[in-house]
Parts: structure tokens; C-alpha cells; sequence
């Protein structure tokens, strides 16, 4: 086995070693108290995340935008998202809603459950009219969106249950910080899943099942993802599914219930427009509701990949190696290709024609080798480990002369020798093993 | 060639064929009063929009949500942009900004940009606080995002000039329908540039050129997509790129140039953290922003991909023809896989087992032989085509004995014999194909 291979059997090692080894588990619960200030400041260093100021609170509540990294992990998560909830399941239908929930004389029981929080009233009795007019029909999740346009998907299946439909979309609510009341975002990624009465509590069970599954597909260390059952403030029954931050146990997604009246609340016409074909019968459906919070997530999935490590040689200065050992699929950047030794004209002409080429297979790099300020390698390499960067191409004359470039991993640090042809080969080929441990 | 790759080969045709032959034209321009009615009624019937009352304003201002097809297009649709001005390019990073604009005491020249336009306030000179407050600090485009964290991402790249941030996210902009104040919606795909000025101009008609052509790469009648040169309310000029509705042309993207004011304005802090490196000189850069209207995007496809033929043979019943005939790239569903005549239940198992292969590959299938209620063949056929669907499989008997399937192509209806080992292969192969064309 190659040693960049060997560094991708780890991960899945790793990830099935639920329980970690007593060792492992001291050397990271002393850790536990310096890896929020870490995994914060990695965030923000590493622009994952932007803005200053950057707290739990903060981060949790939506109120930072996404950095380049941020940006692009996102992007793999929710196409991981799209893959195991749209894309390879028989009777799902993706929608994209509006923002803004439609202005109703007649507020619906929905609408009602969308007011101010108590939190948000209470240091001000008389908030000023802005304030809850700027929320007011904001959505604060995707449920509406779902209920709402139930009809149009149901049309499309021939009226056939069950049915989900799915949807990613930025959500809003309110949040109280030093008295002052503003609009949080986050992103939800929701699946609204219609069936009959008699098979509903089946189908939540599976949902939950399946999402606590793919959440722990991508971990490092699959355990602190986990289920439990809650209430919400009206005494129904919810599950959730939660990650345990440094700081605490935070939800990150959440499944429940309905029965049918949460179609007929939002549909005022003949209840027989409602009615799905279950079999032979005419129903209408309950609903399960799975609904996700992706910028949580991201922030779940960061901490999971977060590894500190001493550095035993240390002289005084702080030599710990941070290693962000984030899961292939969704590292924001594969590759970095960099240059060694060697004549930099042509060097940069040769890393050129390569990232062409990973790029051309879908591969996002990092093209380092554009860089003109010469930075010391290791510094490089602390730099990509930080961004988890999987492989950094190092391209020099040996290249030139025989087609090979040093790769080096994130994961083993080891540096091996590739001929520069199959790389793109390698990379691909790696990536799909990952997806399958 | 195979009849379906000859489908293949008309669309590069049509493509090519920049200025329409006089008798198509002729065709084209006496359907066009109707294709403003059938444009909208397939979106509505197809489930690409949602919502009742759609007319030409109400879609382009961003007033319905998106159904399943449409959300499928969009995704691949974005997909396809963010490949373009993402991926393939060096120095672009993708960032994402919260909707809400920061509240500041002292509104920047920007956010003076962004109170409401006169015709909301013309009818009503006294509109009520809540109308103000719910527009005031949402973004109506994607700047401020870029300009508010250029300096994080300058960071990132060693200050390097030039380079790109890009986003694609939900807008917000005042609509006036009926006297009555509403917030319409839409998803901007934006890209600041940062570039010296002695440049900048010639980065303005790059991205131009750029677009222009990734606009008509994708289109049946590329023609339609053209550039023109405006001027804004302030008398600044700008260029835009239009496409033909059948209504009238309709602007989908515009770019505009700034110059170092733009950075100067947001940032407040020393000027000298704003410059970046220009070769060996340092200066603060001038801007070119490109912007495109996804939705409206999108419907500019609609239209260009809807082909209406009149069949001769009509016995006074509507018995046009309408074709969706869009790019292979963007189309919603690849393939549809139903059920011939044989054995239902044998039938389901090889469709399903096709399917899961078909979808492990990326491809996005229609499960057409889940329906229970049989449908004539020629009504599905009429369905799928409506729906942009590029193939159907016809899984029957004859597939249980020798593995053979029908293949009917949307381009040219014709139905080719396949083995059900070729189709994942077969499609993959007409994907990359039409591509490059």
C-alpha cells in the first residue's frame, strides 16, 4: 500500500473506532478547553469564517459570513446533502421557496408560531415598529415552503405517496445580542416527507436513522454525533440530532412529526385536493419534517476535523501542529500545487498544464505556484494542513527531467514520488475510496 | 452515427447557426405572440414555477417560487457558472455573505443606493414604517458582500493582484404591483474583479467577451443573446447582456467598472491596508462587477429551448407539438426510465437496478415506471418532451430475454435499440459531448 493510501485507511480506521482508546481520550479532554479558542481562531485565521468578534454565540447564531474556505466546504456539504437526499432517492422532488412567506390577512397557525420570541420582547416592551416588520414575513424555516406548494408536487407523482420534497435555503431569526434585537441567518436543509398515518412513525425512524448515518459517514470521530429525544416549548415530541462541541452539546438537525393537520391548516380549499393515492386508498397525508442547519454543521464538521497535536522538540515557542484532517469529500481543496527547486519559468509552465488538468476532472487546487514571494516549505505545509488541504504537489526539475513530482499528504506527512500523469488518476481514484469506507 | 447521436449533432448545428434561416424566422416571428402565452403556461403546467397569475413582470421580478424542474435547472445552471468563473480560474475565490447588510450609523454611499426606488414612494408619500424597515438592510446585490471582505481575501492570495471573489445568493428589491409595496426576490451570480487600473478596461471587455460566450454556449439559438452598452441613473456606463423574449428584450447580466473609490468607501480604516501587489507596484485596485439575474436566466433558456411545430395532420383538436429543447447540461431529468409491455413486477426490478446505476453515475433519472396508473405511450412521450427530458428507456419483455432496450431520443424521437449495459456509458459519453460542441 502507497503511504498516501495508508493515510486514507487511517481515516477509516478512525472512523470505525467509535469509542476512542483511554489514551486518546485524555490527551483530548485536557485538550478540550484550549480547542474552542482553537477551532474559533482556526476559523477566522483560515478564513472559513469572516467578520471579528468571533464567539460560539456568534458563530451558532448565523451572524458571520463565509470566508473563500467556508465558502467552498459549504458547497461540498450541501452537494452531499443533494446526493443522499435528492439525487439517489426514487420520490424526492427538490423546490426552491421564496424568502418571504406571502402577507395574509388572516395569519395561519404557521405564521403565528413565527412571532418575536419572548427573548427578543423583553428587554424592550414597545420594540420599535422596524424591528418586527423586518422579520415579520421573513421565513424561519422550510417547512411553509414545503406545505405550501405540496399541491404542485403531488400533481407531478400522479398523486402517488409517500413523497418528499427538499429544499436548501437561507432561513431567518431573531436574536438578542446586548439588548439589541437583530436578524440571524443560517442555511436549512430540509426534506418535508408525506405519508400515510399508519407508516409515519416508521418513516421517522428511518429519516432519523439515515441522517445520524450521514453525519457520521464524514467524521473523524463518529460518536459525538448523536440522537436524543426533546420537547419543543408547545410539549411535542421532537428527535435531534446534536454534535458535542468542545463547549457542549449543540443540535444540528432536527426531526418531528405531523398529522394532517398541518396540510389542512395551510390549504383552505376542498379537503379531496389534498387527498394522495397510499396503495388503494385515498389519504391525506402526516408528515415527517427533517430540517437541518448547514452553517452548524460545517462548524461540527471543523471541530470533528480539528486535531492539535505537541510537538515533543518544543523550544519555548509554541510548536503545536494543527491538522485540519476534515473528511476528502468535503475538504474545500484537494490539492495544492506548489513549486520546488528548479527553473521557475518552466516550473510554472508545467504546474499550469497540471491544474489545468485537475481542474478539467473536477478537482479544486490550490494554485500555490502563482505565489512569487518565496515562503519557507514548512511553512507551507503548517498553512495547508491548517485548510485542509489533502496533498500538496510539489513540482521541481526532477520533474522536469523524469515526469516525477513529490506528493505529500495531510494525513501521514509522508512525501512520495508520482509520476505527474497519474495524479489526477490518483486524486480521483482516492476520493471515490473515501466516499465508500 | 447513431440516430441518437445525430440529436447530438443538430443541436452543435443549430448552435452554430448564428442568424436564422429566413424561412424559420418567418416561422418563429408568426409564433410569437403565442410563445409569450406557452413559454409561461409550460412553466406553470411543468411545475418549473410555481404559483398562480404568472406574466412576463411577475417572473422577471422574482415573484414565484421555483417547482421541482426549475429547481433542478437552476442547480445545474449554477453549476455550470460556478465550474466557469470557479473552478476553472485561477484566482477566483467564492465567498458567502449574510442577506442582512451591516446597520451603521452613518449609511455609506452604497447604502444610500439602496433606499427605495420613487415608484414605490410615488403612489403612497407616506408609506408605512414597516415597508421601509423590511427592505432598509437587505442586500439588493452581491458588492457590498465583496467589497466589505476583499481585505480577507487579498490576505489569502499574498495581496496578489489581480484576482475575483465570487457569489451567487438571494437579492432583494422593492416591487410596486398594484400600488402596493412588495419585496421581490432573486439569485445574483456576481463576480468582483480586482485589477490595476491601467488594466481594468481591458479586464471589462475580457469578462464581457467571457460571458457573452458562456451565455451562448448553452443556447439553441445563440443570436438571441447579445450585448449592449447602457448608461445607469447616474449616467455611468454600463454594459449589459440581453436576451430576445418574445416579448421584448430583457437585460440578464450586467458588468460595470469602478474605479479605487469603490474599496475607499467601505473601508475606513488606512488606506494602505487596501493595496495589493501589481507586479512590483502596490495600489489600491479598480473594480469590474459583473452581475447575472439567475432566474431571469433561466427563463431567457426556457424560451430559447421551447420549439412549438404545428402538425399537419390536425383534426381540429391543438395538436402542436412543444419541445423543450434544452442544453443536455442544464436539462432538469437526463432520462426517463419506464416500463414496456411484460411482466410489471420483473420489469420494476431491472428499473430499479438500472436506475441505482444511473444515478451512482450523477445522472438525474425520472422513475416513470413507479406509476401504477397506465398512461399511453404517446402522452408520456408528450410529457417528457414538454419537461426537457433527453431520453426515455423502455425496459419490456424483450429486455428480460436479451438485454435489449428502447432508446427514444427528445431531439429527434427516434427510437434506437440499446443494450441496458451501454445506457450509463452511452450518456456519460453524449454529456462530456455536448459540452464540448
Amino acid at each position: 500500500m502507497s503511504p498516501c493510501m495508508m493515510g486514507l485507511a487511517r481515516i477509516g480506521r478512525t472512523r470505525r473506532t467509535v469509542p476512542a482508546s483511554p489514551l486518546l481520550q485524555s490527551r483530548r479532554l485536557a485538550a478540550s478547553d484550549r480547542d474552542h479558542g482553537d477551532l474559533l481562531d482556526l476559523c477566522r485565521r483560515r478564513n472559513f469564517l469572516l467578520g471579528e468578534e468571533m464567539t460560539p454565540p456568534s458563530v451558532l447564531g448565523g451572524g458571520h459570513s463565509l470566508g473563500p474556505l467556508g465558502a467552498q466546504l459549504k458547497r461540498n456539504f450541501v452537494q452531499e446533502w443533494w446526493d443522499a437526499m435528492v439525487l439517489h432517492r426514487e420520490q424526492v422532488l427538490p423546490i426552491e421557496s421564496l424568502c418571504h412567506l406571502p402577507v395574509t390577512s388572516n395569519p395561519s397557525p404557521r405564521a403565528a408560531m413565527m412571532t418575536l420570541p419572548k427573548s427578543c420582547l423583553g428587554q424592550n416592551q414597545d420594540p420599535t415598529r422596524e424591528e418586527l416588520g423586518k422579520m415579520a414575513d421573513l421565513r424561519q424555516d422550510l417547512l411553509y415552503g414545503a406545505l405550501h406548494n405540496y399541491l404542485s408536487c403531488l400533481d407531478l407523482l400522479n398523486r402517488k405517496l409517500p413523497f418528499g420534497i427538499a429544499e436548501v435555503g437561507r432561513c431567518f431569526h431573531p436574536i438578542t445580542d446586548k439588548d439589541i434585537c437583530r436578524v440571524g441567518e443560517k442555511t436549512a436543509a430540509s426534506l418535508a416527507w408525506f405519508s400515510s398515518a399508519k407508516t409515519c412513525t416508521q418513516w421517522r425512524d428511518y429519516w432519523l436513522r439515515q441522517r445520524l448515518l450521514w453525519w457520521r459517514k464524514f467524521a473523524q470521530v463518529p460518536s459525538r454525533f448523536t440522537s436524543d429525544d426533546q420537547h419543543d416549548e408547545e410539549g411535542r415530541k421532537k428527535a435531534v440530532i446534536q454534535y458535542e462541541f468542545p463547549w457542549g452539546k449543540e443540535t444540528i438537525e432536527h426531526l418531528s412529526s405531523m398529522d394532517d393537520s398541518a396540510l389542512t391548516q395551510i390549504h383552505h380549499g376542498p379537503v379531496a385536493n389534498l387527498h394522495g393515492r397510499d396503495g388503494r386508498k385515498s389519504i391525506i397525508p402526516h408528515v415527517v419534517w427533517v430540517s437541518g442547519d448547514v452553517e452548524r454543521g460545517l462548524l461540527a464538521y471543523l471541530s470533528d476535523a480539528l486535531q492539535v497535536t505537541e510537538n515533543p522538540t518544543s523550544r519555548g515557542r509554541d510548536q503545536r501542529r494543527m491538522v485540519l484532517k476534515i473528511h476528502p469529500s468535503l475538504a474545500p481543496i484537494k490539492v495544492a500545487v506548489d513549486l520546488g527547486k528548479g527553473p521557475a519559468a518552466d516550473l510554472r509552465l508545467v504546474c499550469q498544464g497540471l491544474c489545468t488538468e485537475l481542474r478539467g476532472r473536477g478537482i479544486s487546487v490550490w494554485p500555490g505556484y502563482l505565489e512569487t514571494l518565496q515562503t519557507p516549505m514548512e511553512q507551507l505545509f503548517t498553512k495547508y494542513d491548517e485548510t485542509g488541504v489533502l496533498f500538496t504537489a510539489l513540482v521541481s526539475d526532477t520533474t522536469l527531467q523524469s515526469g516525477l513530482l513529490q506528493l505529500r499528504s495531510r494525513d501521514t506527512t509522508i512525501k512520495e514520488t508520482m509520476h505527474i500523469s497519474k495524479l489526477s488518476d490518483f486524486l480521483t481514484h482516492y476520493m471515490t475510496a473515501a466516499l465508500k469506507l
